[in-house]
């Protein structure tokens, strides 16, 4: 496996890959890899000959009182697992690189698609992940990328992107990884008291539920998800959102209906950790 | 010569030049072919092995009341011109396979750029370039793309896309084509009456007045640049800005300094037609 911390460096690997004729997945991550990354390079794997995995923490998308800082960095493990997945190329490039020291003047503005879920409580978020996603995509050229389906509206906007700014790429969607108490593995994870350990799969668990009625004909289930909230309250949450959003949109929906795709998702506080879960419901 | 209308066939065939290890240098147009075009596609072949010329009158950088739908259309002759300059693929897609009829949710946001210049006589154009360059960039990918210096502006605002979005694109600057009478040559001059036509060089002519007190030691050129107005208005235009800008951020500058690079542009109205012209100072 390569290390590349350069953009001239990557784009010549990745160029001397296509030559012989591999095709290449990529998988953005920002380090503190664990099962849940594993998982998305095992996809791409499956999906291209060669992986490329980019470890990059990128302020941009951290609000100014969100945990940049803080964020796990690990990075000589991370390279390490990289290997053991067999990946070909890992791209570690730093601030300098990925945005350099001079005056930026352009920015990607999205409209409607962040007015919800973590949109609306992370602000500037989603720009800041299509500011570096844009980038990485111009940079390293993959046939394909992939995406875990944990940060489902990212995997949307950023689908979106593709489409509007023709990115030669296509996004892969791998499925939420989970602990075998059914918590979707994240990064995050690692803040988590015992205790907030403990209770934090019952976010996952109020979202089954939900799916359970919906799938057992529940048509409007704004009361059945405040009763959940309640009850993750009641656990020692604090929650942000627990809703049904419309699967391209991802705007709040009031009555289900047949045939049509929704996202059953929900974000909520154990502490200072945020932990957000969703479910694809297709009826 | 190979003309391509959908964005499978034209990376098909910009993949497969590359694939003889040829380069490729892009010129996108709105077509009505003029030789300023021209000299941009020669410009082109100079600097890589193939040429690749796009034909797209791009609905999104024109305002509600500009000229869109009167703007030249002569395809037909656009191709032939491409195909006597040695070009090799030309790009002929329609706003359909452009910008498809789906809702678009995402924008690209200019700073400072484009607040001096044709930015402020022409809002969302520049964005609009930026939309469609961009697609443009993704979906041709080439080595070198080749734009004029008579839209110094665009330039310079694509110049710093490519540096914020990381294109693998190297930008050339094309100089001016201009008629005998010095005016430059501009698709819209077609517009001119015969009277207007005469009268159009004066614009250029009032530039290199400028240009020429200031290599003789002009440091504040307000007053000059007022008077060249007054002639300008004389002469029939209706002056839009004549001023000297720095040429990065394109603001306007009021003294001159020694070791500065800086543009020497204007804009003005002959009738309905808008002509714009720039020199480049560097002192």
């Amino acid at each position: 496996m390569i290390q590349c911390k350069t953009i001239d460096e990557i784009r010549e690997q990745v160029t001397l890959l296509k030559k012989q004729g591999k095709s290449v997945a990529f998988v953005p991550t920002m380090g503190a890899l664990h099962q849940g990354h594993l998982s998305l390079i095992k996809l791409a794997k499956a999906h291209a000959d060669e992986v490329v995995v980019s470890i990059y923490v990128n302020p941009e998308q951290f609000g100014p009182n969100e945990d940049f800082e803080e964020y796990p960095r690990q990075l000589e493990d991370d390279i390490q697992a990289c290997q053991e997945e067999g990946c070909s190329v890992v791209f570690t490039p730093d601030d300098e690189i990925m945005y350099g020291s001079d005056k930026k003047y352009l920015s990607i503005q999205i409209n409607e698609l962040n007015l919800h879920m973590d949109g609306v409580s992370r602000p500037g978020f989603f720009e800041g992940i299509l500011l570096v996603v844009n980038k990485l995509f111009n940079i390293v050229d993959p046939d394909f990328a992939v995406f875990g389906q944990k940060d489902i509206q990212q995997v949307q906007i950023i689908r979106q992107m593709v489409r509007e700014f023709n990115h030669n790429v296509e996004i892969v969607m791998a499925p939420v990884q989970r602990a075998e108490d059914g918590l979707a593995l994240s990064s995050r994870n690692a803040y988590l008291t015992k205790e907030q350990r403990m209770v934090a799969p019952y976010l996952y668990s109020a979202l089954k539920r939900v799916e359970a009625k919906i799938h057992d004909g529940l048509v409007e289930p704004e009361a059945v998800l405040k009763e959940e909230q309640e009850e993750l309250e009641a656990k020692g949450f604090k929650n942000d959102y627990l809703n049904v959003f419309s699967f391209s949109v991802m705007a709040p929906v009031e009555k289900l209906e047949p045939g049509n795709k929704y996202i059953l998702a929900g974000a909520a506080y154990l502490g200072k950790t945020r932990l957000i879960d969703n479910l694809i419901i297709d009826l």
